[in-house]
C-alpha cells in the first residue's frame, strides 16, 4: 500500500515495486492521486495480470492515530482481499467502520476528491463567519475560541468546527495573542479542490460554494497584490463594527445552512459521477463512511445518511423533506447575513455562493432564456420553448 | 484558413489536407479550439515543416459581414503573410484594425478563450438585471426593453447591452408577448467558458464572476430538478415585487462596476497567462483589438486600453486610478443591489461572486490564517507568519 504524494511519486513508486511483484498481487495507491491517473495505473497493472485499488484516506494526523475513512474503489475482489485489514485500521461509529467497498475503477479516489472539495467549501464558510466576528461584531480571538467551542458541541459539530476551536484558542509559551493571528493570510493547496471544481464543470454539475472556496484560496496568496488594493479601495465602504452586523445567532444558522448547502453539492457532483463515470456509488454508503475519521466529518452527516437511506433515489440532497425545513429554518439568517457582508463591505463569498445557489435552484424561472436569446442572436446557437417542442432559430435583427 | 467546430473535427479536416500541403504552407484555424489542442497541432505540422496560425474570431454573424475581431497566434513570420489580409477583414474602431500579432504558440487561442469567459460573466450579469428588473420592480418586458436601449446609448453601451434591448423587443407576427418570454431557461454551452475556468484554476488566478457564470448556465440546464426544488422551498422568502427593491439608477451602477469587475479578471487572468504559457502578451493590444467586431466590445474597453497604455505593467487593471475611481463610484450601488437581493430572495449570483471579489482583494487582512492554521493542525501542510519568516509546523493538540 503506497501512502506518497499525488502525481509522479506514485508513478515512480510502481515502476519501482513492478520488477519485484507477480502476477495477482495487489497494490493499493492510499494518496490523493487524480482520478484520471487512477484509472491509467489500473489500466496498465491490470494489463500485467496485477490488481489495483485507488483507496482515499482521509484523517490526517488524528486520523492515522485513531482510524482514518477510507474510500476503497478498484475490481470488488480485489477489495475482498483486504476488507478485513481496512475495516480494522478504519474509524468506527457506533461499531460500524468508516470504510466500504464504493466501486470500480476510480471511485474511491473520486469521492475522496470531492470529500476535500466539500472540505474547501466548509473550511472558506468557516474562515468567513471567524472574519464576520471579527471585522463586523468586533470580537477577539479569544472571544471567537469560546463561541467556536460552544457551537462544535451542538448541531454544527464536526472535526472542522473543533479544531477551529482549539485553533483560535491556541498561545504559544509567552506570547500575547493566540498563534493564528501571527499566520500569514495566504492559503495554499494541493489540488483536490481546484479537481474537484474542474470536473464537476466537466460533468455540467453546478458546485459555486466550491468553485469559489478554491477562487478565495487563490486571491489570498496575492498578498502583494492585495495590500495595493487595499490602499486604492480604502475607506469607500463603511466599516464599522457593531452597526447593522448580524449577530452570532444569525451567523450560527447561517453556517448551518451553508454547510448542508455545500454538502449536497457535493452529493449531486458524486451522483452525476456515479453514472457518468461508471462508478455507481450509493450515496448513503459514502455519506456513512463519512460519519467517523474524516476532516468533513460532522453531525450533519447523520441526517445525510438517513436521507439517503429513506429514499436511495433522491435526486437531490435539497428535495429532503427533513433537510429543507433546517434549510428553510436557517434561510432568514443567511440572507440577513449576507445583506450584512454586502452591506458593510466584509467578504462573505462561500455564504454568497450558498445563497446564490439555492435562490437560483429554487427558481421555477430563470433568466437562462436572456442567455440563450443572446447566444441564438450572435452565434445562431438555436434555443428551445417553453410553448412548443423542437428547436428554433430566429433572425433577430431582420425585424 | 479553417473554421470548423472545435475538437476531433479539426483533426479530421487537417488530416484530409495534409497529403494536399507542401512544406512551407500555412494552415490556420479559426475556430474556438482549446489552447492545448493549438499547441499539439502546431508541434505536428511544424515537424513536416508546415506553419499553423491559432486564430481566435469573434463577431458571430455581424462579424461575418461586417468584420470580426481578429486574435491570431503563432508563429511571427506566419503572421507577417497573412497580416494584411487579416487587417483588411478585421473590424475597424476609426480606422484601426481589430487584430494584432497577439504572441507564440496558442496566444491567440487562449486571448479568444478569455474573450469567451468575460462573455460568459457579462451575460450572467445582464440576465440577473434583467431578472432582477422583473422579479424586484416589476417591470414588463416592454419596460425593461426601453430602459436596455437607453443603456445601451450610454457608458455601458456595448454588443451584448445592444442586442439584449433588440431581443427584448422583439415579437414574432401575431405574438402577444415578446419572443424571448416564450425561450426556455435552460442555458447551453459549448465549452470555452469552462475552459476559462479550468485554466484559472490550474493558474492559480481568481476569476469567480467567470465561474459562476459556468456553474449557473449549468444549474439552468437542470430543468426538471428546479421545477421540484421550487415546490419545496417556494413561499419561504419573500419576493414581493417593488419592496425594498434597487431602484433602476442602482442597477445601472451595479451592473457597470460589475462589469468592470469582470473584465478586470480576465485580463489579470491574460497577465498571468502570458507569463506562465510564454505568451509574452501585451494587454493593451489586447484591448485595443476587442474594441470593435467582438461579442465582448463595448464602451469600456477605451478605458481598459488607456489603463495598460499609461502603465503597461499595470499589476491589476484594477489599480488603475482611473477605473478605481468608477468602480468605487458604484459600490454602493452594487452593495445596495446585492444586499436587495438577498433580502429577497432574487439570485443574483454574479453581482455577488463581483462584489466578493473586490472586497475580497481590498482585504490587506484576509481569514485565510486560520485556514492555513486548520491545514497544519490536519495535514501538517505547515504555515508562513506575518512575524517572522520560516516555514513552520505547530502540535496543535500537544498544547
Amino acid at each position: 500500500m503506497m501512502l506518497v504524494p499525488a502525481g509522479d511519486p506514485v508513478d515512480a513508486v510502481i515502476d519501482n515495486l513492478l520488477p519485484m511483484l507477480e502476477e495477482g498481487d495487489l497494490l493499493i495507491d492510499g494518496g490523493n492521486s487524480h482520478f484520471v491517473d487512477t484509472d491509467r495505473r489500473a489500466k496498465q497493472l491490470r494489463e500485467r495480470g496485477l490488481a489495483y485499488l485507488g483507496v482515499g484516506v482521509s484523517g490526517g494526523a488524528e486520523g492515522a492515530r485513531r482510524g482514518p475513512s477510507l474510500m476503497p474503489g478498484g475490481p470488488r475482489s480485489a477489495y475482498d482481499r483486504v476488507q478485513g485489514i481496512l475495516e480494522g485500521a478504519a474509524a468506527k461509529v457506533n461499531g460500524d467502520p468508516c470504510v466500504a467497498y464504493l466501486g470500480p475503477g476510480s471511485a474511491g479516489h473520486y469521492v475522496k476528491m470531492v470529500h476535500n472539495g466539500i472540505e474547501y467549501g466548509l473550511m472558506q464558510l468557516i474562515a468567513e463567519v471567524y472574519d464576520l466576528m471579527k471585522r463586523g461584531l468586533g470580537m477577539g480571538t479569544a472571544a471567537r475560541a469560546e463561541v467556536f467551542e460552544e457551537w462544535s458541541q451542538g448541531l454544527l459539530s464536526g472535526f472542522l468546527m473543533e479544531i477551529t476551536a482549539e485553533i483560535l484558542a491556541y498561545k504559544e509559551q509567552g506570547a500575547s495573542e493566540p498563534l493564528v493571528e501571527r499566520i500569514l493570510d495566504a492559503a495554499e493547496q494541493k489540488g483536490t479542490g481546484r479537481w474537484t471544481s474542474q470536473s464537476a464543470m466537466d460533468l455540467g454539475v453546478p458546485i459555486p460554494t466550491m468553485d469559489v472556496a478554491v477562487a478565495m484560496r487563490n486571491l489570498s496568496a496575492l498578498k502583494g497584490a492585495r495590500g495595493r488594493m487595499s490602499e486604492r479601495y480604502e475607506g469607500e465602504t463603511p466599516c464599522i463594527p457593531g452597526e447593522r452586523d448580524p449577530d452570532l445567532a444569525k451567523l450560527r444558522g447561517a453556517l448551518y445552512a451553508c454547510m448542508i448547502l455545500t454538502y449536497a453539492q457535493g452529493m449531486d457532483l458524486l451522483g452525476v459521477a456515479a453514472g457518468e463515470h461508471g462508478y455507481g456509488l450509493d450515496l448513503e454508503t459514502v455519506a456513512r463512511i463519512w460519519r467517523g475519521g474524516c476532516i468533513i466529518r460532522s453531525a450533519l452527516l447523520e441526517p445525510i445518511r438517513s436521507a439517503y437511506q429513506r429514499r436511495p433515489d433522491l435526486d437531490h440532497l435539497l428535495l429532503d423533506p427533513g433537510l429543507a425545513s433546517v434549510v428553510r429554518a436557517h434561510l432568514g439568517d443567511v440572507r440577513s447575513v449576507v445583506a450584512g457582508a454586502a452591506s458593510t463591505g466584509i467578504p462573505a463569498p462561500a455564504m454568497m455562493a450558498s445563497l446564490s445557489y439555492l435562490d437560483s435552484f429554487r427558481s421555477d424561472r430563470l433568466p437562462a432564456n436572456l442567455i440563450q436569446a443572446q447566444r441564438d442572436y450572435f452565434g445562431a446557437h438555436t434555443y428551445e420553448r417553453v410553448d412548443k417542442s423542437g428547436t428554433f432559430h430566429t433572425e433577430w435583427r431582420e425585424h
